[in-house]
């Protein structure tokens, strides 16, 4: 019997006017999880010693907050089934060509990177590089991008992306006001910038209090010594292309620090900030071959001057050395990050956008710095035959500068110009009624060209003579010449020496076959939820239909997406018993700061506004008390148990104590140590009966889902990372999408955005760009969810807590087990507690971590949420042969472990300690250990057949912290 | 400048209105071009001793011969444009719901195949696996296809797939035949098989004299013993599901042999051929998870009882053991194939359809045997209840067995339905004018048989209780019960454990690894042409609108496909200066047999029918003669001189002697030397005086396009290995297509079809199943084409005469290079002799090439056209740092064999004898070599940073064919 789904404890729904013989066969629940029998299911459950899956469930869960029923989410569609529904919702999205601009434009997408990179589970399902010994490959590009945003900014310390463009602006205030010594409390933005960008600096300034002024910077007197910062665009919202080097200099003379949100196809051509004296340059890298997706994802980049380097929030790839002294690339500085950091962290950010800023660093592999620049200059060379066109047409170019973008005074009312536009299919910026904007892009063809002149000619007469202006403008030189970039950039050889495609393809593969992904073995990362990130989930993502809209485009032309976020939102309403979802916030720590800010403004309008103190768990994640510390908030640390749970004690102790001041707990459930706790109802009551709002983190919601639902027990909000429990591939590290859903009083509170309207009426404001976050990825949590139906949620909830306890049961006599209920059972996840060996063996977590790669395995989660262990996440998607292989390993490498306690091997040199043994290590010629090559490599016989090289030996961090690169230099790797 | 577009000798086309400003810039010739830069080209040409690309082209191809002009095929297109282009032809592709059946189905094919599989160049852009020992992963996989159909069919012989299920038919007859001593004329078809099958026996059997009989087989008297085989459609294209056992029995008895042509899905529930007495199964495999694509391309199943494995067509793969003992695969009995056997081969046939057959592998891989029997049963449960709703709305089903397949009698003329069907967007089969036939699929769904019922339901009146209908069938058991199938199938545990995508995925990524492939580096195949397959070239291949289509669709439905074909055929009639094409030949042999047979036909025509003797050089290709002795052709072979040229006085001496019966001459052009002959023309002449035919293989045309055209220099046809000069990728041996060229005088021979009206009005007959051969992957080389414009089309060519040259005048001061033109340059390809080093070092060119997989690389093409030679062939597509990776490698492996001549290096253990080195040896704790495991494995410095490793050691190929096992077996690898 492998073929059947597995039998379930609740009884699947039926649609019952089809005989079963109708019903199709390519069912996906079957193909999402992992354990395909019902012998193996049988042989897991008496593992765990228990007669049931139900029986398991009832000794996890606590009685009391069990979901009794089916999730109202429908039958699930097959997958053929459900791609003819996607198509049709797809076929809803109107693709207008877009001259909106405003952060966003068309752009190609080289297609070997689009095949071989987004579209390729080699790249999409790698995790963030944690583990840098199997993760060379996207280091390496994501070294590339980083080195990209240095040379175009010519500021020397780039991150490796953030979120998107208004968030980085977001990240930027909050660096200004720091570096102010949080004195300065004026933030100037230039009238000219994008109203997203302004609305995300408004969000992020109000918790600490620093005003926000629009002013003409160009003009702005910074005399009285009170402004943090100041915010231009370069070039403007308008188009306009300033020379900002005397602001710089009045501003730096007043201790601001000067922000550039620029475009990186116009730093091809234009002086780069850095030369003008800008301290942080930011902007979104999507026009470098990643599609519009109704807003995202795209990477934003960020790169700052050297003085502003340990105050940069995100991830920093930087260059260091392994354990036999060759060059390696890891993530630097992560002492910095709020993991480690807490609340004493400047930023919460915790992810990036790796998989799009690699599809960016590839289109600049791909272009190289000659290829770059002709486009810039091509684009450049339209919009100036546009320019002098649509005045020919007797319109008015406001703006007499420029790079891509004009400011068109329109000779009739502009409404009039605008549903011209649409009419022929086209989308301009709305400006006000007397002017629109056009920005131009590297898509635009000749056609395109006369297609948009002939929105502009109202009164029919000639057309305006394309050549000869053309030849004109030629002449003319460029409409930003004083500001032209002379400097080199990107002469690095990887930007110089990949420009055919089959050279593009071996390096995007070479770089791939480097690093681990889900397409080679178990990621088993507690807190992290790597399961399977379907193609059919996938699929749409480069769908034309989905990905080339622009975020600002019509309401009316997006109706396959209004369709599709209205039963997402829905679904997710119905999944977390909440009452009301935003989709805006695109990452996890995203969510949490909308969550927290929406309690806040809750608080103030029911006149709670002096409430500040948020209690936090001990054990929670570092990105908690980040956010709070973010919004404001004072943070009060609440005690655990010795059995690991949060200490109700102390817990009521607090909460009376701050009582009138009291705004909210952050709790994770089941709790970080992968504990369904008893007391969360208690917990959520204490809470309230004093004042406060429950938040509760939605890292672990998959062993939640179908199964209890955290606003039927008490919670207020949560944010759901639809990377983790919903199937968005983590990329490499980055997309990810952090939406959150909250009970009916908080709705009005929701998120809200500045140029579409979206959320609640009583909005604290906009926490992303673009209206709906990373908008295309969307379809892939929307898919996965109608594909399982509710019953298949809640058997992959299951599913997911079996495998976790099947895996407890296996190694629970060969290493100890920190924490589990009172019944003995973990939920979907469980700590291993290897700091005994400390003792025993000299052997610490990582030993064991590093280890587990030479056994092709990524190790798990280390030292959260308990320094010196490891914590392991199977999820449902992975098969009782890849669990067992899995625990295989880890006995195998107790038995290692032994063998040093009991003197048989060397306390020093031993395979522990020398893991990784990376290809090159054993392949040379010298071999100086006490063991043997294939004790080394093969320490088990599946590793003959196939087996995951590390391509380097480990990586020393200190080295690499010390003398700190960034960016591809020329005594590369 | 490392941007532009190379310079070239004849001035690039621009169009003439458009300022160059306005031009897109993401052209393709530079990317698909290797050789990006100016200094590189110029760097290029100083080696060759040359001044200019030009100067180098005179130097190299015979002035008399040149074409001076561009190629009217119009100015490239660039990527985005001709994406936009081809959509749009594409869209006027109308894809019906078909139920024609007839060998073809609609099938799902599983997402993660699609995108892991047939999109991903680690598989499409492997060669054929030559080299077992970077071809693991995909020998795994046609292994387990040939497990696949050995279990199913029952017949313990398979292949490795066949070109289509029809000339799989003309093989069978052909097996038939050869096996009764050619003495029984007679071979019987049963009048209930598929029309192309039957044209295609007819066609083979025409040359070979066989009557092919139709009749009922069931009735056939046998006693005249004069029949060698007989066919059977088994289910019958009626629908029937007969039980031939008796018949079996009978034709034994009289000494022909039972062939099968038969259907995997219907095998996983009736009886296997081989329980009933077939000698023979064949058919397609296609439904399983391969898209129809408008005819193909699909892989076609054969497989023969053990007394006919000898005599079996095509690849077989086997299994063996490596250098080191352990289990490995490689093709099997090579020695029976036309490359080795020539005109005594009874087939020449010399490709596969590796990738699809892999696709239909990796199906039944994810389904597995349960999963496989419950789609068959609910296709066959669907057209039960069909069967009985059809009834109730009055017409006559007449069959009584069935499994998918009805053939029905309407109450009304059949015309009426079929156009009824067309208005609701479904296709049946048309019989005749009062019946129509239906097929069933996996695809069906609820609605499709509603939809389908409504076709039927002429009164309105009730709709058919289905319900009620489905209850009844399930009743009355399957309608094929008289031959239910009882034996197990797919018992290996490959088929019983990857049913998860995540496993699927694991599965398929991990055999991708095993192989090399483009991706990876260059494979510098002479003869073969491993150029770019580029990503733009290979999106419309899955696109819907091209794959979606049944080949006997009304051809008014495919009118992008006939706007397509039709631009192809002007193309290729441009290039090739020919006057017509037929895209029907689905392979190079296929090409060449049809080529040869459109001569015979002509020369019959004309009353020259007697011609029978073909004329045909020694350094000739093994198909040559192969295809030559199929048609019935006499083979005289005609001698070369000592530079390599056709002895042209030992040619014309034949010529003249044979002038009364001198049909054609096989010639390949420049020669298989890898030179361009002066005498061509001359050739040509003497063949025409003396009233032959000019046969002019197309395998070298990568040398000529755009400079020379072989309808100008005197040949009468050609075929055009798409899959070499035009970017169809190898697919790891397969899909190729083989269309061909002719004059004017030969268009009315062109291969024509039972079903769509195509080709020339005096056809000798149909070559392939498909009207126009693999149709889905046309888009390909029409892509190519019009990306790269005339102009670029023949800079391809320049460029991939200077990468050979190159290549060339690097090694030439280290290995002899065998034949040159008289200025001392090859065409696209040379010859290393390394025939010295088996005196002076012991070393064969098969240590060479399998010491070039220790450097990353695939060996070149090994003793062909000269036994204990190597043939390089680089392409256009590959750079210059590749072939100076290239070269570097083979310098190295000169200073190896060096070694070894000095006694430096042991004569047998050495590092090329031991080649190659793969990872478990050099890994392994044991090492008894005089040399280090550095200097096996990286004998280079590149290699310590990027390096493809074989994954086992040197093949024994004969000890694999003494001990034959063609399927996977219960002690495997």
């Amino acid at each position: 019997r492998s073929f059947a789904t597995i039998a379930r404890p609740v009884a699947a729904s039926a649609s019952a006017s089809t005989p079963a013989s109708l019903e199709p066969l390519d069912s996906f629940e079957r193909r999402h999880i992992g354990v395909t029998t019902e012998s193996d299911v049988k042989t897991m459950l008496d593992a765990c010693k228990v007669d049931s899956l139900e029986q398991l469930i009832d000794k996890t869960i606590p009685a009391g907050i069990r979901l009794h029923r089916e999730l109202a989410i429908g039958a699930a569609q097959s997958e053929s089934t459900l791609h003819k529904t996607l198509k049709s919702i797809a076929s809803e999205n109107k693709i207008f060509r877009s001259y909106i601009g405003m952060g966003y434009y068309n752009t190609l997408t080289p297609p070997v990177i689009q095949r071989n990179v987004i579209e390729n589970p080699g790249w999409y399902t790698q995790y963030t590089p944690y583990q840098p010994e199997v993760s060379q490959g996207r280091l390496e590009s994501l070294l590339n991008y980083q080195t990209l945003v240095a040379d175009l900014t010519k500021l020397p310390f780039p991150n490796a992306s953030l979120l998107d463009e208004a968030t980085a602006a977001g990240e930027a205030i909050t660096m200004a006001f720091v570096n102010s010594g949080s004195k300065k409390p004026r933030f100037v933005a230039d009238a000219a910038i994008n109203p997203q960008t302004l609305a995300l600096l408004r969000t992020r300034a109000e918790p600490h209090k620093i005003e926000v002024v629009t002013a003409d910077v160009l003009k702005f007197d910074f005399s009285a010594n009170d402004v943090c910062g100041v915010l231009v665009q370069y070039p403007t919202l308008s188009g306009d292309v300033h020379d900002y080097s005397a602001l710089a200099e009045r501003a730096h003379k007043a201790g601001a620090l000067v922000v550039a949100a620029t475009d990186l196809l116009a730093l091809t051509v234009i002086k780069a900030p850095g030369e003008w004296g800008a301290d942080i340059a930011l902007g979104n890298a999507q026009r470098f071959g990643v599609p519009l997706g109704y807003g995202g994802p795209h990477a934003a980049f960020f790169a700052v001057s050297e003085k502003l380097v340990r105050k940069m929030p995100g991830r920093i790839v930087g260059v260091s050395r392994d354990a036999s002294g060759n060059g390696a690339y890891r993530l630097a500085l992560q002492t910095r990050e709020q993991h480690i950091r807490r609340e004493k962290a400047s930023s919460n950010i915790c992810t990036a956008q790796a998989l799009l800023a690699n599809m960016s660093a590839m289109y600049a592999v791909y272009h190289g710095p000659a290829g770059l620049r002709k486009i810039a200059e091509r684009v450049h060379r339209l919009t100036g035959i546009f320019a002098e066109a649509v005045a020919h047409h007797g319109h008015t170019v406001v703006n007499k500068t420029f790079f891509d973008t004009l400011l068109i005074k329109t000779s009739v009312p502009a409404a009039q110009i605008i549903s011209r536009a649409v009419e022929h299919g086209i989308n301009l910026r709305t400006v006000d009624a007397a002017h629109v904007g056009v920005s131009l892009d590297e898509t635009v063809t000749r056609d395109d060209l006369v297609h948009l002149l002939s929105v502009f000619a109202l009164q029919g007469g000639e057309p305006a003579p394309i050549a000869a202006i053309d030849a004109a403008v030629a002449q003319r030189g460029p409409a930003y010449s004083a500001v032209a970039r002379t400097s080199a950039y990107l002469t690095h050889p990887i930007f110089n020496s990949h420009h055919s495609e089959t050279m593009m393809l071996r390096y995007i593969k070479s770089l791939e076959n480097k690093d681990i992904s889900l397409a080679h073995s178990m990621i088993p990362l507690g807190s992290c939820t790597m399961k399977l990130n379907a193609t059919s989930e996938m699929y749409p993502v480069t769908w034309p239909e989905f990905n080339s809209l622009h975020p600002f485009a019509p309401v009316a032309q997006a109706q396959g997406y209004a369709r599709m976020f209205e039963q997402l939102e829905r679904d997710l309403v119905e999944i977390t018993g909440y009452d009301a979802v935003s989709l805006q916030p695109n990452s996890g720590a995203q969510g949490e700061y909308a969550g927290l800010r929406a309690i806040m403004a809750y608080l103030k309008d029911i006149g709670q506004g002096h409430r500040h103190v948020c209690l936090i768990p001990v054990s929670a994640h570092g990105t908690n008390p980040a956010t709070a510390q973010m919004v404001g908030m004072t943070i009060e640390t609440v005690a655990t148990d010795a059995n690991g749970n949060v200490d109700i004690a102390d817990l009521r102790a607090k909460a009376e104590q701050f009582k009138d001041h009291l705004a909210a707990i952050m709790i994770t459930y089941p709790s970080t140590f992968g504990v369904f706790e008893e007391g969360i109802r208690e917990v959520c009551d204490i809470i309230h009966k004093n004042g406060g709002q429950v938040y509760l983190d939605g890292a672990n919601m998959n062993a939640q889902v179908g199964l209890c639902r955290p606003g039927d027990y008490g919670a207020d909000v949560s944010h759901l990372n639809l990377h983790k429990t919903f199937c968005i591939p983590h990329g490499g590290g980055g997309p990810g999408m952090g939406p959150i859903g909250v009970k009916k009083h908080l709705a009005p509170f929701l998120p809200n955005h500045p140029v579409v309207s979206v959320g609640g009426k009583k909005s604290f404001g906009a926490v992303s760009a673009a209206p709906w976050g990373s908008s295309s990825i969307l379809p892939i949590s929307w898919s996965y969810i109608r594909m399982m139906g509710g019953s298949g949620l809640a058997q992959a909830t299951r599913i997911a807590i079996l495998n976790a306890n099947y895996l407890q049961a296996r190694l629970k006599s060969h290493y100890k087990i920190l924490y589990t209920n009172k019944n003995g059972f973990c939920a979907h996840e469980f700590i291993l507690d290897t700091r005994p060996f400390a003792k025993s063996a000299g052997i610490e977590a990582i030993d064991i971590a590093k280890r587990l790669q030479d056994y092709g395995f990524h190790a798990p989660t280390m030292s959260f949420p308990v320094a010196g262990t490891l914590m392991i996440e199977p999820t449902e998607s992975e098969s009782k042969v890849e669990l067992d292989r899995f625990v295989d390993a880890l006995i195998s490498i107790r038995q290692e472990i032994a063998d040093v306690e009991s003197g048989k091997a060397d306390r020093e040199n031993n395979v522990l300690k020398n893991s990784p043994h990376s290809l090159r290590h054993v392949t040379a010629s010298e071999w100086n250990h006490p063991y043997t090559r294939d004790q080394a490599a093969h320490p088990l016989p599946y590793l003959r057949k196939n087996k995951f090289w590390p391509s380097v030996s480990r990586i020393d961090d200190v080295f690499g912290d010390r003398r700190l690169q960034v960016t591809r230099a020329a005594n590369d790797i």
